[in-house]
């Protein structure tokens, strides 16, 4: 046969790939959500990753438009999805009468942006979405109800040291609306958003360089600089004596999502009033979310959200408001990675490994399947190999047991059971086996 | 405002989206393949949905590379995966130094194929997939615990009444050597396929339009015909005295994987020597697998697979022999799923709504947080509704028992707990609530 030139198997830069023991970290992480959200009631949905791009750009465009992976097949124009909240939106409006109202839906699946690959940037990437979506209207303590689940699924995933900012759009629109400064409030925001990085005064210097006068900056410092527990926040907020609707609206929403947070149970060291955040720019309009890791500051926030009052004005005249949140959980699960900051909990899949101490690899298979019918995840080592070659695999694949077949294992009817953390090793009957596997 | 023209919220043809509580019952099938893929020992492990084209359709051609969907972003020729097998090639080339052989992976996971749409046909649908890859080699038991899985697989779906079709390619391919058939093997093999179609006679018809000869027909009918059990099958084979040494080496094969199958005992009654299987026409080179459910014969085979010399040879020209076995999940839970032939386990996420008599929801929360905290699904009913919506907000989502918060409750520190099966309702203290709720 002639030499062939191979094809070199490479993955694309930004499309995370990973080794079986990494994949069995992430996929915990990925369940531990998924039970999180289950456990506040929330329907699992999947929708297609190709859509029509007529559908599924329905509201995009500048950026976001840039990134997407669009493309024509036959007559047919595609986009891969780029979110899961404009699936969400094409979902339940197509579902409209088949769907309970408040709809509490989560969805966990990839979606795709074509973004410069850089690290901790990614192209596909997995999103662990929940959303509320009310059929007209939806109570403000779906507001409070949100931070309760963020708060359950950190928790879930080992951390304490998390804090949930809490801020309403309302507060921030009505402030500049207040100040006769509606048209500049999305550049003003965004200069906001920087404030813990770059500082107060520089903060300043740029809304200087807006034409943004003094006074009104003075105004604004003064609102953002706002300190204090929840409450004060809140009563400060209060005394500030602005008059707009919409502010005053925005502080009594805060006000009584701060009120049914607590009814909630989180506890106060896990959320905040922070008036700094606005999420975006465009798309929510009320109460707004963002939670960092304390101890971990550097990744930003790892769970985000908000309220909005019109889910999918583009496909309907109905007025679905909704509130959700969303975990970039490929770059949240890659960075806690990077840092060691997560642990798995069971590091192989299988509980144990079956091995013959000759080749006969069939003299393993009765005590397999006992294994296997109580409920333990059993593999059998099935390559005739050196003693030693078998334990090293099980070494590798991080296995905590082996369970060994010889001679008098068979004839005692028997088996060998090596904990691979410890070293030690008894010589058990099958069921005592399936007792100490069990634990 | 003026009114707007809307965008029409469809999904692709050939696209599944269920509804939630079909997505319930179709999450649960997946789980539990899933989990019974992991009681066997296989690591998860996902690739990307998007891959260089050239690395994706090294092995590619003719029908399956004409649906492929493919495009160009930027420079890059792209591709949507059509299998996970490609990718489980590339996995184990790129990572070969980092892997443990056997190799044994599970990967279930969404692929693309632009087919023409049609009832039953999808464009994208889930594979639910294993491969056990040796560096080498791959001892002959590997063929026979494959069955073993697949029994667990369509037992832990709850069906009890499927066949696990068995043959070995290298009978059928020295068969035809050893009639100087070699190259009409592919012809005569997919004729033969057709075989319980379209009965004998037509198969013999269409052998002779093909140019075979009678003496040969002849033969090839007596060998698909062996009729028995699967020893006397074996024996029938043995007793033909065919001397081709490919041949004799398929007979020993077989007749070892059916031994095996018996020691990691899977029922006779579930599977059986076929010597008409063929499995797809050049990528299987030994033991091949197909499973019918036998109340269902009309959907075909739902899991299908067999043993390869060559996992990667576009990649390597290290020999990485495999055995593997497919679920196309999708289609399968859609036919079953049409035919009512599954149920769910559980029919709802939510295990518990709690509703308040008034519109007082906050008194709900105390409840609601007792019943999380002890790892009940429970969803607060937090809209502004009559009672009776409020009870048909949990009859349509199935929700099995509703908790009620009144007046009384409040005040005795109680829940009164509605059945919503029975109709039987308790008033209860919290605790006595959760020991209800959690059995």
């Amino acid at each position: 046969m002639k030499a062939k030139n191979k094809i070199i198997p490479k993955t694309l830069p930004g499309f995370m790939e990973l080794q079986p023991n990494e994949q069995i970290l992430f996929n915990q992480m990925k369940e531990k959500i998924k039970l999180s959200y289950e456990k506040f009631g929330f329907l699992p949905i999947d929708t297609p990753i190709l859509e029509l791009s007529e559908v599924l750009l329905a509201k995009a465009g500048g950026e976001t438009e840039k990134q997407i992976y669009r493309f024509q097949k036959g007559d047919t124009d595609l986009s891969m999805r780029f979110d899961l909240t404009v699936p969400l939106a094409k979902y339940v409006t197509k579902n409209y009468n088949d769907l309970q109202f408040p709809f509490r839906r989560y969805q966990i699946g990839k979606v795709y942006r074509g973004e410069r690959a850089q690290k901790g940037r990614f192209r596909e990437f997995y999103q662990a979405d929940i959303d509320i979506i009310g059929d007209g209207k939806l109570d403000i303590i779906n507001d409070a109800e949100i931070p309760s689940i963020i708060y359950n699924t950190f928790k879930e995933l080992g951390f304490s040291n998390f804090t949930i900012r809490i801020n309403n759009r309302k507060i921030l629109n009505g402030l500049y609306k207040s100040l006769d400064l509606e048209k500049e409030s999305t550049d003003i925001m965004r200069i906001i958003d920087k404030l813990e990085k770059i500082g107060q005064e520089n903060v300043k210097q740029m809304l200087l360089e807006i034409g943004i006068n003094e006074d009104k900056i003075t105004k604004i410092l003064e609102f953002i600089s706002i300190t204090g527990s929840n409450d004060e926040k809140i009563n400060t907020l209060k005394a500030l004596g602005i008059k707009d609707e919409l502010f005053i609206e925005g502080v009594e929403e805060l006000e009584k999502v701060i009120k049914y947070i607590r009814l909630f149970e989180v506890p106060e060291t896990n959320f905040m009033v922070d008036l700094t955040i606005a999420r975006g720019l465009d798309y929510y309009t009320g109460t707004v979310y963002e939670t960092f890791l304390n101890d971990y500051r550097q990744i930003g926030s790892v769970c985000s959200g908000g309220r909005y009052d019109n889910l999918a004005e583009y496909y309907t005249d109905k007025p679905l408001p909704g509130v959700g949140i969303s975990i970039g959980l490929t770059r949240l699960f890659d960075q806690l990675n990077d840092l060691q900051a997560i642990k798995a909990e069971k590091k192989s899949i299988s509980d144990v490994l079956v091995i013959s101490m000759s080749d006969n690899i069939q003299e393993c298979l009765p005590v397999a399947n006992a294994f296997r019918t109580a409920g333990i995840n059993t593999q059998i080592y099935m390559n005739n190999k050196k003693i030693q070659a078998k334990f090293k695999y099980a070494d590798k694949l991080k296995i905590p047991f082996v369970a060994i077949i010889g001679e008098n294992e068979v004839k005692n009817n028997t088996v060998s059971l090596k904990n691979m953390i410890t070293g030690e090793q008894v010589e058990v009957s099958i069921n005592e086996a399936i007792n100490i596997l069990k634990k």
